[in-house]
């Protein structure tokens, strides 16, 4: 890595800040006002432009998704054409503004937005200059998750933040639930597939285990539907077996997310330290063991 | 709008108030007699005529229904029309008694429930009228809507407000995991779409979302399923990350809830110490030892 | 009714009571003896009658689960006539000894449970003496019910207690998210029979209730599925809002469990007047006022 | 048993530990080394041998279902074979040397693991040895059991213990929901095999039980569907019924979990107050206001 000097305005970045804003903004002149108007939303101007990206970040989905249906590219093929192109065009303008305006461009380009940038825009240029890569077009559809950049900057971070850290909180959990319910599915699903048979629709063992993981997680197709009568009923346990085990992560998820609702009351300040974040039971600061008034709660 | 004083009956109206009771009751005489039997639910006469208006609008959506029934149209057609005309002679005398005894017609009629109950009646007229506008004659299901009009005056107020502001405040949350959501079936679906292709039923991008929506709900109509092994790779993990996914509004819901039931017995406060969260059945402070008077509860 | 005087072994019995003892035990004799016996389970022999019980139980839904299935009953007819009819001597004795035994038999047999019991003996007499009456003979697996009767003497007791009453703390919010659903699959219903019509299987308002509850529900049994594209739009938006909606009951419940959950630790007892029953951070005692002793949590 | 001295170094074995070590460390030499290797974790060499064991299990689920897709059979047919025999070999091996090195070798081979590390070979031999019991040879599948020994060994084993606990504590109320819902379902199933008979599907009891699962555990498959209309709407009533019903695990798992929760930060006790439930963060008691010892938390 050639540029290792610190951003001056983040002295401690975050690896989220890392994420968000790639390279760190340029000190002045016409780079800063781009910068400012590009990856900020600070200005007016700024949320002008992250408004309008939204917008034609959509607009985009939309013609990659009309592009899909054979009756509307039959009969708007050039339109789309157009759009795409047009869209292309802007999407790259955009993604050369932000090589230009960013302090260290090569790390923006490594980093993930700036892979997302640039995938947002290869495939329309790749799939006129290679035609056998034309089955990469639909990778366009990845400029949605350039949006996620955009809503960092709305009213919602801090419900995002909170339901990001509750979730991330509950990740082993769910990790060794996931494990149990993969074992149960792949043993399970063997089970139905020498009980039922390929003769019945379960063709092999991963076909047997998809077909267990329809029927756990409640999905249930149809696709493939046991015809024996042990298979059915043990079916009918596994029914009732994933049902039940839908209350595993629900029940996890409520718990994370209730614990932190209830300790959510933090309004209250201290009168010696304007500590925050204490409890609506506690009568002395957590902090300094000032006695705290009483909790004053909102006429709801 | 023509009409600004305030409604003498209701000096602070809160929003919901103005939905309900679209425009302030009159002062005096036939009108306000009227008025406290249509609009309200305080006397005698009053509850009578919401109890009958909830009996003809279920009345009314099931000769909706029975009409849809190509069977029970050819038998009891006769009957229906006649039901049917006399439902709508009814609704529409109603109508007009709301519009003469309120005190500002005009802007009850362009209330929400001024146009509800105007659609309720509309649609039979114009089918006569207009034989084009046959297909509009469904819209007499909204009928239904008004219902919610009268539940605000029964005994399930209490519980209707609470259910309505805990999912109100989850607002936030919920759109959030929507936006989710709703990207993660883009890609997902358009991945399939490339997977799987035309050839197995997925014949455009918006289809292909379309089912991949039907999968992580865990809905799984089968119209749509997936032929391929990587296709079913795919599903499988799209079922078991829409089977986790249902937790996260699950326990969103179940914390905002959980709060909420928590501190229902915790107005109490204690005289000598002001201490909260006393349960009902509490009778002297858990914090002072100092004696609670008695817990009033809201009749409910 | 005849029978006035209260049963003396229970005073001031509660209604339960009397629906799950319905009629109070006689005061001596052989008959006290059978009773403590068939109604009680305090006395070895009261435990392996209701346990061989729940076993003829159990043996005779198996017997008639076995006769509507073609191939056993051709093969073995004889074998589950010879079994049914054994069962039903054995319960119409038990019915015999029960009216029997009981002090007020007419009140007995008006109960809910003196229903359950004579419909358990009353179909396989009728399909004999009137042919015509054969459909009914299903209505043996009712049978099914009498197991709630003995279940109230295990050791299960408290939490099924629990658990009802928790269920019953809901109910009102719970009928309000049902009105709010009923209402939702009815208009949605009915938009869908007016988008996609009779010629695609939503041949009429009712059905389309149907596919819409199916829907709505995440069961998706795919007999009906959306054909047209604002059919698969709307469908897609219906399943989403089901799957959210789902939350709500869930979330209900949760709470009510988790507020019930809290409120358990409650083994403290108040030194001065040995109430129970106080929270695990209560200082002193609610009904008395007395110093509680701090609260000893076991090492869990 | 032959063998009653307790092992050494677990002076008081819970039975846990009894299954998952299943008999005693031998105390020296070339079988303690062989010992430490193949059931702990504790040095690098046993967790090597764990990480590859998981590998080989892994790869040879892999080589199990590779084996019943008939097109891998056909073309890989010699590699698969090599691939099983080899893992046979390997297990064999690893099955003897734990036999070697255990001190009670017998209570080994009769113990869970013991079983299950018997099942994992024996099938490749029998296959080969007697023709007739090729359809047993999918029993391989249980390897993945084996998965569950090392697991207990990684940094995951607090969450797995905590996991586990809380649904151990939550038995009884789903056992007393699971005899509801199949009553439920029994009764219903019946209705529906009345109502709807043979000619739609439902040709016997149990196979409309099955339906009745499908339906109320909302997975819907579709197979069999009803067709009459009053069939239709008792299945309306019982998906939402089911629905609603799944309120009832996830509620119980989640107040479980959500009492747990709530109670994670709260050993802590005031030196001065003895007062609990403090919050990680917190410097100093709310109760009297005493400074509290720095929060000590284990090294997760």
């Amino acid at each position: 890595m050639t540029s290792t000097a610190p951003a001056p305005a983040s002295p401690t970045p975050s690896r989220t800040d890392e994420l968000l804003t790639p390279l760190g903004r340029p000190q002045a002149g016409w780079r800063l006002r781009l910068y400012t108007i590009i990856f900020e939303a600070d200005t007016r101007a700024g949320r002008l432009f992250d408004l309008g990206l939204i917008g034609l970040i959509l607009l985009s989905i939309g013609v990659v998704m009309a592009d899909s249906m054979a009756s509307l590219r039959s009969e708007h093929g050039v339109l789309l054409s157009v759009l795409e192109w047009t869209l292309t065009g802007l999407f790259s303008a955009e993604y050369l503004a932000r090589l230009l305006c960013v302090r260290h461009p090569w790390r923006y380009a490594r980093s993930f937005y700036g892979v997302i940038d640039l995938l947002a825009v290869l495939p329309t240029y790749l799939a006129v200059l290679v035609p056998g890569l034309h089955a990469l077009i639909d990778v366009r559809v990845l400029r949605l998750l350039r949006i996620f950049r955009i809503l960092k900057l709305g009213a919602y971070v801090a419900e995002y933040g909170a339901l990001g850290t509750a979730l991330w909180a509950t990740r082993r959990k769910i990790l060794i639930f996931l494990t149990f319910v993969l074992m149960m599915v792949v043993v399970l699903g063997t089970l139905m597939y020498v009980v039922e048979g390929p003769a019945n629709g379960f063709t092999s063992i991963p076909v047997s285990v998809y077909w267990a993981i329809t029927t756990v997680t409640t999905v249930g197709f149809g696709d493939i539907t046991p015809k024996t009568d042990l298979g059915r009923l043990i079916s009918s346990a596994m029914m009732l077996l994933g049902w039940g085990t839908l209350a595993v992560p629900t029940g996890i998820v409520s718990a994370e997310f209730a614990a932190r609702r209830g300790q959510e009351p933090t309004t209250r300040h201290c009168p010696e330290c304007l500590s925050e974040g204490h409890l609506p039971s506690a009568r002395y600061c957590r902090d300094c063991g000032a006695r705290l008034p009483p909790w004053q709660r909102d006429p709801a």
